[in-house]
């Protein structure tokens, strides 16, 4: 039985660094060469990075695209790493005439290349295209129709058939998964794009197990890692035999290569190279497309493997907290930004943010400002300084007094008005500190709040990216816990004050204020947002499920009308499997109420 | 030759408002009763409004919709109105078993109905799904791939045959206009819901022109008026012949009843009622579905038509001016505002601003605050108060030095970030008495600005809604002469101080700054601006097309870096091929850089 190693390289793909992003598959298929490797599989759109929105419209990004896959297979060559298979993800262009009515020539194409020997040995595109939730593929890519299988040489010099797919194309019944079955293919490989939610790994492993059963072959898929604006893309690389056991698998959140020996079939000789059209079982018709990869030396290398790599897999708030850490990061660094700041005010949500900020980035490229007005409370800015001592953040005091008095002034304000006034002083203050000193403005919102407009407008909600929107209220209380239990155990000081997790969550805008005064309970609110916003249900669906008539049309108009609010708030990582951004497209101008249930 | 009566009601329905744009069915099918209308057409997603985005995901609002159609059914059969056949759009779904795979049973449907008799006749749905620029019905709905015929009696008693097809069917090759020509209907009746965008009244009735010579019939286009959050809808109903020539057409933004009489050829009597699949031309097919209406008694009505409605056409600039009131109007109406708040700084963008307001509100309803700074100018606040006084809107004065100072007293801050902070100060105070008084905070930024970033986040881009944020400057001059010259032509006072079309432009936030320290030029940077923006050309074509390679560089950077300020800046009227919006959608973390082209 012919053994093949393989490597999944798992990697941080940065959108529009085409050459970097080039430079990286020289690198880490160097590194896996010297591991022994015969093949090497990169993500999805692994050259542009993903998703790359309107840019795969642009002709000037397409051919830069295409230059830079070509010139990766030269680079390979030239660095001695022809004789390593290497899948990678790229923006192709359907080539000629037009194909076929409704698909004009020149449409972009979200394609894979095989890379071998210096050249593009083959080149297919992604047959199933996404067009929900977060994505919008129909705008872009025209769906490929071919299935390449190439056939290479195993450890022994024994041929092996490989085929790829891409992403959706496992999500979908039909197609690539389909096809590989009726080519025989003994490995079909998958490089993907796929973006974290929580629990998702679950599913992505039973998917794998079951497609790798119809397929009839061994999967290995293969995930990009990193964010890029709202979402995080996790790794979790994926190994499963033709029976779905599960052979390897990557960690969450980091670069890796998944590597593992594979114990294969060797290829059906009778197959020649050539083309053939079959059912892709989808209602369509895919061409197979069967080449042979010339047999080049392999390059030297330690030829011990110890083990396949088999990540343990995270809790669900480890995981959580994870994303976070990463979607911080990387739309810090990604985006030229050398420190963030951010209004620390002694509550959790802004100690939770500041936190995941200093694991993200380190202490020192974290700035906070403690603004007290005459109606914080004394523990609010005692607690925000137990942080900056626990955490070693860089902090200043700007009382807002002055400023409030000197609004009183010039215009007479009162209630919600003055309240929100607070707000946008703070929020000023962080953004004349972020123009004159360079730091990205962290908001401190939950997705609570962002949900029921308990905000306000270029007050709390200004700011560059919100850590933390899309994580409920009761969540963020968990993660601060989980968080210090993490350091007790690890014999570290909590980083969270723990009067900030205790105490009754307050705007403090007015004298006593408490959110208990606006909105219910969290612990009552959290659970029905989940079912109005997540599953989309309506006033009568959650009546039914249980949820109290009056609590269920005050909380969807709380919703409902904050829609224009939530327009203008920075993005921030996607953890949930409904964020508000894309995923989630409602008009401002709307006067449908749901039907009262009482 | 039959003669049948046909009315467009190009109305004005609103998103989600099911009960109240059912009434306006009722209430204009009644009108053109009264006019002796046998057949009235209404637009698409008539009863829901249109786009309603993710609400077509929503089963309580689907549901609200279909039980809404049968109400209406039920209630014009109730009020004589049984006689008329009412063409109309709504939000219905695939209903009973899961019709063929990757086509959920229950996925909605782009719809319209024909109600006869107090009864649905029959119904359809859109069979070309239109999924590029602001559109994303892929996300929404399944494809129809029906052609409904519906056989009803002319003036003299005599049958004629008409088809449905429901808007972005006319965009496309085939489908329900080739299948059209297969059924021989003799009027083809076409619902709309088509955004208005520069020179598209133009490419309208040359497309009317052409389906109606391949549907070899009479072609009836009804399109919606009034805007929905970015998008206006501008009416502009047309009827042509079978040989292309005009035969009725409506205005544009504003509401009307577009009556014809429509000499047809009768009915082939040897077509009868029943279903047949036809190839579509487009590489699916399609059933029509023939049915013969009742034979009803008309309502009683005047019988005299003096003639087909045929609006004269507008010029382009008070086509754009059109759009821009009507936007506001709504925007305002629609979301239950009663006034506007802006800021005058003496300029022209606010003082354009400002007019388009009061010409769609009244004065009455559009306050305005100037707030001059140690930085304005003498004419600043001149100028702002000659245009208080023309226009008799309701001014306020509040200086922003003391503000400055406070501020200067709590946070050191220099150069760009103090200039910001003015914008700031002049927000907050904005938003402080939108909140205490309930006006809308309108935003004066135009095209120009938002695409080079020439902004403030949170300064002078805060508010609900940017009136000319799809304007570029060179228009806003053009559009701020026009509505004078209107003004004079008509005998009255010119809105607008002919000093602030004239002076050059300035944002004065440092002394004697102007925007030409900071920009090119603005008659160069627009069209640059537009072939970039709008036509997607990359460096290298820009540069080819004769534009200077620096200014090219220079000016794809501003752009560039500027999409996380358009990300928080709120909606406002498209009237471009592209606008800053839903239309044009681009990461924020991009490392993509255009080529140099030197």
């Amino acid at each position: 039985m012919p053994t093949l190693r393989i490597a999944l390289a798992q990697v941080n793909a940065t959108v529009g660094d085409l050459a970097g992003n080039a430079d990286k598959v020289l690198e880490w298929t160097m590194r896996a060469a010297e591991q022994g490797a015969r093949l090497v599989v990169f993500p999805e759109m692994m050259l542009t990075g993903y998703p790359v929105e309107d840019l795969a419209l642009r002709r000037s990004f397409v051919d830069a695209s295409i230059a830079t896959l070509q010139a990766l297979a030269t680079d390979l060559g030239a660095e001695g790493l022809g004789g390593v298979a290497v899948v990678v993800g790229y923006l192709d262009r359907r080539a000629g005439q037009q194909p076929r009515v409704g698909v004009p020539a020149g449409s972009p194409l979200d394609a894979a290349a095989v890379l071998h020997g210096g050249r593009i040995a083959i080149t297919s595109a992604k047959h199933h295209l996404p067009n929900y939730g977060v994505f919008d593929e129909f705008r872009y890519f025209v769906p490929g129709d071919t299935l390449p299988v190439f056939r290479m040489l195993a450890e022994d010099g024994e041929p092996v058939d490989v085929s790829v797919a891409i992403c959706e194309d496992l999500w979908q019944e039909g197609g690539p998964v389909t096809v590989t079955r009726t080519a025989g293919a003994e490995l079909l490989v998958v490089p993907n794009a796929s973006p974290y939610e929580r629990d998702k790994d679950d599913v992505r492993l039973e998917l794998c197990r079951r497609r790798a059963r119809e397929a009839g072959a061994v999967l290995a898929y293969a995930n990009l890692v990193g964010g890029q604006d709202e979402l995080v893309f996790d790794g979790d690389s994926i190994i499963v035999s033709p029976d779905g056991d599960l052979l390897a698998r990557g960690p969450q959140f980091e670069e890796a290569l998944v590597m593992a020996d594979l114990d294969l079939s060797a290829a059906d000789p009778g197959r020649p190279a050539g083309r053939r059209t079959v059912d892709a079982a989808d209602g369509t018709a895919m061409t197979i497309e069967r080449i042979e990869l010339p047999a080049l030396p392999a390059p030297e290398s330690e030829s011990a493997l110890a083990a396949p790599m088999l990540s343990p897999r995270l809790s669900d708030l480890a995981e959580i907290y994870g994303a976070l850490q990463l979607g911080v990061r990387d739309y810090v660094h990604k985006n030229g930004f050398g420190s963030v700041i951010l209004a620390l005010s002694g509550g959790i949500d802004s100690a939770l943010t500041a936190t995941i900020a200093v694991d993200a980035l380190g202490a020192d490229r974290v700035h906070v400002v403690l603004m007290p007005s005459p109606y914080s409370s004394d523990h609010s800015v005692s607690d925000a300084e137990d942080l900056v001592e626990r955490q070693g953040v860089r902090a200043r005091i700007v009382p807002i007094k002055p400023l409030m008095d000197s609004f009183a002034a010039s215009i007479d304000l009162h209630g919600l008005a003055a309240e929100n006034l607070q707000a946008r002083i703070r929020g000023m203050i962080l953004m004349g500190l972020s123009n004159e000193e360079g730091h990205l403005v962290l908001t401190t919102g939950n997705k609570s709040e962002l949900a029921t407009g308990y905000s306000t407008l270029y007050g709390d909600s200004a700011g560059g990216f919100g850590p933390i929107k899309d994580v409920p209220k009761t969540t963020v209380w968990d993660l601060a816990r989980w968080r210090n239990r993490q350091a007790a155990e690890r014999g570290e000081t909590p980083p969270i004050p723990e009067n900030s997790i205790s105490k009754p969550p307050s705007a403090e805008l007015s004298p006593g204020q408490l959110d208990s005064d606006s909105l219910p309970d969290y612990f009552v609110l959290d659970p029905l947002l989940d079912d109005y916003v997540e599953q989309d249900k309506g006033a009568a669906e959650l009546v039914a499920a249980g949820y109290d008539p009056e609590l269920v049309e005050r909380v969807i108009r709380l919703v409902d009308r904050s829609e224009y609010k939530r327009r203008q708030y920075p993005p921030g990582p996607k953890i949930s499997a409904k964020n508000f951004g894309r995923d989630r497209r409602l008009p401002i101008t709307s006067r449908w109420r749901e039907p009262r249930c009482d």
